[in-house]
């Protein structure tokens, strides 16, 4: 009792450690938003990009609205009340985050574009802070929400007469709810962006570039503008969405894991203040992003993230060895950055370099070679990261049993907010670009914001590498937690055992069933904008030649709708079955169920982002010049690959991470519901038992 | 003891079951011999084609040697002298099957193409008993084999003093030895062969079809004759070693659960008389496969299909009622047989009708398009599967247990004599189109060649279903057995431990490195296949006016030197990993190894083998006329697809089957040994315990 009151003021810390956080995303803003927005069309077009992106948005809310207030009602008469609640501000702040990242990356494109007028750094100088709202956002946000709702739980049951250690207990049982809210919010705007972003992009280029031969952000291009959005709802909130949802499941397993394995309330305070020595690593790499107008700009970047680094590890350090007194932790939170690098840095040499020389060589026969070949490079890039990750299992394992994993977890995913900040950078230098060319900055621009894009695309290379890495290790810790709580921590969950191995050859086919459902929707809606835009070709005298404007709201609209409506089946898929199976066939089952889905997914989902990437790659290494350059019949080939590459890397790859953290999460918090449902159901068929 | 000795006749009736077969062997063989084998420019392609299979056959079964002397060396010294005895039984009679079956194979191509002449149902007569010879060839020197090995080490051990049932138990743990034979050879059949029939494939296509414009089988083609070379030695022979493996490992994994969990010899019996009566009921339906010359072909095969079917039901259900008397065992052998059809119908639905024609009319849009929704599709049509299974495991677990799950596997492979004969008509039919075609033998005779073909490739979809299904439960059953042996069915296999975690993650990338490496292995070779074969259209003067002949030995020869080279990486790592990881981490991490690979492996062999058939398919649906038929834009964005899906359906997804059964039945072999080096070795590095 006595001890538990000792750690509460790490409560006090960790909500402080947010509102810090928020005041440099207020910082941050200031900072883009005094720049110059440029001239007038550049502003038309940037803020026709910000009211689709917005529209989006808040369509995608509105739709998921629906999901979360039936999910409030089951958890609130079916769970528990503070769950319910828990839940609802998880999926708040996840939402908030998304709604201030997207607001500030759409008000950044234009005014980094009017910047690269000046000089590539003065544009990195806004493009960079632009991107680091987004990341500290999501952290800030988080970190916040969980703090808060975690204290006034504490205090609610304390105040109307539970002891504090029994308060504990309850609370930390209840705010899983908060990490089913992120989830649910991550897998819709993750699926519903994913589709969004690369339908548009498919879209545009299938009759733009293909059939009509016009350059890439033509303003001709009717679907140009929805392209744009693409970027900013896909790669930025969505993205956003995924990573909050990480962190925070991180964080929540620790707590569990702490409390109802370790029974240390000292050991759930941690994984908080871990936290909160990571926002503040994650502000100091992002003043680390310097501009001097001679330097390398892949090594201004490059030093961002070194410094977060660093300065993680020794604020991690002082934390463990002057509070925790427990060096092990220490070790168990470095297997997990480590590993997280790893994952990160064999994503990059799979996809460039030597690796996509060999692949782009195989277009000399055709788009089937660069296939065969860029399957196979990316099958085995899925090799290491395994063995990385299983190695940095056992050893946090090894160190501090469950509790390892979930310090691992919350390692790897420390410095989301610097790693959100280089991703969220890359769309709106994307942005930028299209600015540049929509509105004829001329040549020079162009290409100061092309380089700007290509810098963040090989960093993001690695941030991708944290969230596969992350997702994998956070998905244990809280399938851990979810076999902590329904008892199986006692009595093991046998493999051999029938039930179990039938649960794993179910749950093996979800990932396979989310990669079909999202690339399904990508081909089709891409399929509906490519026939719209054709439309328009044809029915918009003068449309080609440049004297009349497309209709790009249409084309905005279109894409909304199909990417949301596409969104639905395996966003509902992934929180029903986990349900099914448990009620059905019980906890054994859910756990093998779990356990299968986790172990094909990882890979999956390394070897989609890496394939994309490589023939992405592997793509522009041909328009660099090389094997015949623009044009050729090796590009041809090569574009082939990429259109494929494109759904793989940005629509199911990512939407496997968020898949698995969110069957592992709704099997916690409805862990003890379902092991009820299940006697009743056995009762009644009694061969389901 | 008495209750032993009751049993012993039964394996006498194993010996006659499988003399029987052969007798049946030789009546067929007899049949096909007895045709009149064609002209002599027929005979001359024939005997180039048999040629070439023959020297691809000694060449590879001579390199699989060397490997085979080191295991049987390391088995004999390290494991026991008869398990390495049975080792090399097991693999002997495996290439005994694949050298008759090839031999009747190859010699019944040219007599298949003289009856076309005659009417479509003169030369399925003679192309169905060729199949029927490998089908039989294989199950009969499988059951006699096993049979005979079992007995001589019962007889000899009993001979030289020890007690009857003490000689059961002993002989049951080295009979493994034959099972591990028959993967080795398997695997490297499978991959061998599947490597050479894709790359002569696709490097006869790349410069024949796509770059020089003429037709497939055309003799100006110098990789003409390797292509038609590797139709027999990768649909013929590697499919016969894959699943003389799978039905000699379901029949190996129910007699040591049988043995060592059950205590019951006469379990263990009924795996042999079930086996007994599956090459009865085989027997049966190859007659029933009779040709009435107004009769669909199609409705002729099912015929046959079907009545080894209904003829197995029926024999099954005497002998376990009539002899083994609980009707549970029935039921288990059901499940599997269902499950196995199931897996089949569905691979059906997924590769033919209204999914195939989503997939071509994809086409529209390119080469992209119809990738996409091939993957989406294929992906999708691993669900149903493998609930099936996970349904028949379940079924056969509560009815019997482990030992359910063997019969299971049983009851899926009782008809492997008549899914053989169906395959192995395949490339029959195959190779008679093409020396129609070579020996220009007229429009009607190829088109009649063609439809024989054809039909056959549609039954052969359920038999892929099925030799995939019976992979899955194989290798569950043998990791069941495994697991028994090295004591871990009593203290069961944890997925909460952190070593079964580590070990699921590293198994799951074990199906991802045999793809990748297969992969790479056929775009390579065909590479190098495509180079030669531009070479000799350059260099032999009036090779492509028809004028010349190309050198066709070259190509065998350079398509026999690659395939056995790319073989040898992805075979040894089969047998190697599982050892490493249970030298290195021990028992359980062996374990959570074997199970994460079956559970990535069963679905991605699903998802290879359905796509591949689904692009074929599509390709074919637009050369029947479709979307703009032949020489369309469509047709060659199909093209492009089809030549992915071919290493994926027959290089890439069969290797996978035997993986997952090989590393199975080594980790069974080498258990005990693999427990005491693990001692040895944590005890000089303790932190591996």
């Amino acid at each position: 009792m006595n001890q538990i009151l000792q750690q509460m003021p790490v409560l006090g810390v960790t909500i402080i450690g947010g509102i810090m956080g928020l005041i440099f995303v207020w910082y941050f803003s200031r900072k883009v938003l005094s720049a110059n927005p440029g001239n007038e069309q550049m502003q038309t077009i940037a803020s026709l990009i910000r009211k689709g992106a917005i529209a989006f948005l808040t369509r995608e809310y509105k739709t998921i609205l629906y999901f979360m207030i039936v999910m409030f009602i089951v958890i609130f008469f079916g769970i528990a009340k503070k769950t319910a609640i828990a839940f609802l501000v998880g999926a708040g702040c996840s939402m908030l985050a998304g709604i201030i990242g997207m607001n500030i990356s759409t008000l950044s494109s234009s005014r980094t574009a009017e910047k690269c007028k000046l000089s590539f750094n003065e544009a990195l100088s806004i493009a960079f802070p632009g991107g680091a709202v987004m990341g500290l956002s999501v952290v800030s946000l988080g970190l916040l929400g969980l703090g808060i709702v975690y204290l006034a739980f504490i205090w609610y049951l304390v105040s109307t007469g539970s002891d504090l250690t029994k308060a504990v207990y309850e609370a930390t049982s209840m705010i899983v709810g908060f990490s089913m809210g992120a989830s649910s919010i991550a897998l819709f705007a993750r699926v519903g962006g994913g589709i969004y972003t690369k339908a548009a992009d498919v879209g545009a280029d299938l009759v733009g570039k293909i059939e009509e031969g016009i350059p890439e952000d033509d303003p001709r291009n009717p679907a140009v503008i929805a392209d744009n959005v693409g970027d900013m709802v896909g790669d930025c909130a969505g993205m956003g969405a995924d990573l909050y949802e990480s962190y925070v499941g991180a964080i929540v397993s620790g707590l569990v894991i702490a409390i109802f394995n370790l029974n240390d309330p000292k050991s759930a305070m941690l994984c908080l203040l871990l936290s909160v020595v990571g926002i503040i690593a994650s502000i100091i790499g992002v003043f680390f992003v310097r501009t001097k107008s001679d330097q390398d700009p892949q090594v201004v970047l490059n030093k961002g993230l070194i410094a977060s680094v660093v300065f993680y590890i020794l604020f991690s350090l002082i934390v463990i060895l002057g509070w925790y007194k427990n060096i092990n932790a220490f070790w168990s939170v470095m297997s997990g950055l480590i590993a997280g690098m790893l994952v990160g840095f064999v994503a990059q040499y799979y996809t460039s370099g030597n690796a996509v020389k060999s692949i782009a060589e195989q277009a000399k026969t055709g788009a089937a070679t660069i296939f065969i070949e860029g399957t196979a490079t990316s099958m085995l890039s899925t090799v290491l990261p395994l063995i990385a990750i299983a190695i940095a299992s056992i050893i946090a394992y090894k160190l501090q049993g469950v509790f390892g994993i979930a310090l691992s977890a919350i390692g790897m995913l420390a410095l989301t907010g610097t790693t959100v900040a280089i991703d969220a950078y890359g769309p709106i230098a994307d942005n930028a670009a299209g600015i540049s060319e929509m509105a004829h900055m001329g040549e020079e621009v162009r290409r100061r914001a092309e380089r700007l894009d290509a810098v963040g695309n090989t960093t993001a290379a690695v941030g991708k590498g944290f969230a596969i890495g992350s997702a994998a290790l956070t998905a244990l810790a809280l399938f851990s937690a979810y076999a902590e709580t329904v008892g199986l921590g006692s009595t093991g969950l046998n493999i051999l055992d029938a039930k179990v191995i039938a649960g794993m050859f179910i749950g093996c086919i979800m990932p396979f069933f989310l990669i079909s459902k999202t690339l399904q929707a990508v081909g089709r809606a891409a399929y509906s904008i490519a026939e719209e835009v054709r439309r328009q070709f044809r029915e918009i005298p003068g449309l080609l030649e440049g004297k009349a404007l497309p209709d790009s709201a249409k084309c905005v609209d279109i894409t909304t709708q199909a990417a949301l409506k596409k969104m639905i089946l395996p966003g509902l898929s992934a929180v029903i079955v986990p349900l099914l199976i448990g009620i059905l066939l019980g906890k054994e089952a859910l756990g093998g169920f779990l356990a299968g889905s986790l172990i094909t997914g990882v890979p999956l989902a390394i070897y989609l982002a890496n394939a994309g990437a490589a023939w992405d790659n592997a793509k522009k290494y041909i328009e660099e010049g090389n094997l015949g350059g623009k044009g050729s019949d090796a590009h041809k080939a090569s574009v082939v690959c990429d259109t494929v590459g494109d759904p793989f890397k940005d629509t199911s790859g990512p939407s496997l991470n968020i898949l698995l953290k969110l069957m592992s999460v709704v099997s916690l918090v409805f862990g003890s519901a379902l092991i009820y449902l299940h006697e009743q159901i056995a009762n009644l068929l009694p061969f389901l038992r």
